[in-house]
């Protein structure tokens, strides 16, 4: 598959089908590895890197992933391609942004991520749609154990995986959900639910990571920990813990926002349709805090006429390099608006078509 | 015709079936007139007070003014009725909230009203849709005479007609005309506009005349002179000179803009529009702020669905006590501004019906 063709290209992990798929858009899990007798890359020099980068891509073909791997050689393609797989977080912001030798692999359906010389040398992810860690997990250990029968790991004994940064060392596990928590926001407790989480060793970020803001209400919550527990444990904890408790409390302030201010809710929700269906220019930030507010109105059956799916997809498709994709040339910041404004009008008008 | 019906009752002078009716609403002749032999308001005990009513009441039905007036004592309805009266710009702001015997008859169309006992003890008005002086001052002046016939006004060899503000003495005109200005105020250029019109001797006032804001980009300008020039000069001047002069000013900001910023244009009547007809709840202030983008964008033709008379309607029936009749009851401003939202979103939505 080709990067253009990405664009065009629904991910599997925006499906939205799976259980609490209005509140979980997905769940993620990623595993961290060196390859053992080289340096972390901080110290890596060029050769070196090339040669985990030539070591790696040799062991992910032996070890057949998948039938349907498209390999990405990061320095030989664009800008543009680079932030087309970041905004499908089929690589990281980093990924994108660095230098030298790199490259991703990635699946048909876009859940399977390999990333060589990211902040290590090799970072898998697995991205699925709504609360499905064990899922995740047991296509990523199965993934781990293929390669690790061709490479070997730096791991020690007592410590476990090495990894370039110590807050990794152990299993190398972090495993996350994009939660989309509009009500939190509305009703001002998201302070309450971060202090929650911090209590439970969490991190919540924005839509694209360390760093990035929580545009349009969505946010990425993981773990810190990963050493002195099991992967299991870990992924046990996110299942039938964390996530179903962050799930209850927006729901429980979607509940209260509609039994005590449900003119206000739905005056938010149709303000924002009202404005996406109409605006004939929009920022991606704007775009994404209204797309939030409509999303949430499906969610509550207060707007019918709309898939969460195509919401999902929205969120994608109307990112900067998405749309110049689209367009099929570069576009300056102003004809972006203008474009964003088009294909959210185009997609909202008419359901039936897409 | 009783103030129910009225709220039900579609103003002649909302019509915009005349020349500049897009950027002209309305013209308005008013001349203030005092009974000869009694002091005025402000010096008037309550006898003396309820005297001028019954001789100014006798005068104008003997007058005949029109076959269809409606005779209205304000001192038996209550608040929410002058409020409507006020709203329909069938009496002054100062008229609905003062106490005493006062009273206002308009004809069915509610193009001719006349205040007892306002500011001066006989206020009479025309107004009429677009720019119309000459037919306003064609049926005031015929009504002045007509009144005339069979009272004596205050009245002054050197000095003409004598009023209790000494800005009206003379002739006692003050022709008015309210504009709608949404181009000059987005474009910036409403202080210049504003620094001309004084230079001109003219008042540039909102809605509801003195001391109330300029809502919905609505601006009533009017002569300040009423002395040393005739009636036909003044009118003259303002048919000739100076609304054409504001319309000039506004098209030609319209024009820059269609030009220049054409999709920010478009951008914030489709906006306005959206907003309208999905919000489900608004204020008084906000609707006005958006349905002057949204009459614009139906002047320039952006918008083809919607006809300016609907529009000028709208401004007047989103009021708080034409909501309230149109409701049948009471409602506090929560309720209101549901209503008001609910009323725009019906007439805006389904055009055919409105």
């Amino acid at each position: 598959m080709t990067i253009d063709e990405l664009t065009r290209n629904r991910s599997a992990w925006l499906r939205a089908d799976m259980p609490m798929a209005d509140i979980v858009i997905s769940s993620r899990i990623r595993l961290a590895r060196n390859v053992a007798g080289f340096p972390f890359l901080a110290k890596a020099d060029n050769v070196q890197r090339r040669e985990v980068y030539r070591l790696l891509r040799d062991s992910i073909d032996r070890a057949q992933v998948a039938d349907d791997l498209t390999f990405i050689d990061l320095e030989t393609v664009d800008e543009m391609d680079r932030q087309v797989l970041m905004e499908r977080h089929l690589i990281s912001k980093q990924l994108a942004e660095s230098d030298g030798s790199r490259a991703v692999a990635f699946s048909k359906e876009e859940t399977v991520s390999l990333m060589i010389n990211e902040e290590d040398h090799l970072r898998m992810q697995v991205l699925r749609s709504g609360l499905q860690m064990d899922e995740c997990w047991a296509v990523i250990s199965r993934i781990d154990n293929a390669i690790e029968e061709h490479i070997d790991f730096a791991f020690h004994t007592r410590f476990g995986y090495l990894t370039a940064c110590p807050t990794n060392v152990g299993t190398g596990i972090r495993v996350s959900a994009m939660l989309h928590l509009p009500a939190l926001k509305l009703t001002g407790e998201m302070e309450r639910a971060f202090r929650a989480a911090k209590d439970m060793h969490l991190a919540i970020r924005g839509l694209h990571g360390e760093g990035t803001e929580a545009t349009g209400d969505l946010y990425q919550i993981s773990n810190q920990t990963t050493l002195g527990k099991s992967e299991e444990e870990i992924i046990s904890e996110f299942k039938h813990l964390i996530i179903p408790k962050m799930v209850e409390y927006e729901k429980r302030a979607r509940q209260a926002m509609l039994r005590e201010k449900s003119t206000a809710l739905d005056d938010k929700i149709w303000r924002a349709y009202g404005l996406l269906t109409h605006a004939r220019t929009v920022s991606t930030e704007e775009a994404l805090f209204l797309l939030s507010h409509v999303r949430m109105g499906v969610s509550l059956g207060r707007i019918d006429s709309l898939k969460l799916e195509a919401l999902n997809d929205l969120f994608l498709m109307i990112q900067p390099a998405h749309l110049q994709k689209l367009a099929g040339k570069k576009l300056n910041g102003e004809e972006r608006s203008t474009a964003r404004a088009e294909l959210i009008r185009k997609r909202l008008t008419n359901v039936n078509t897409n």
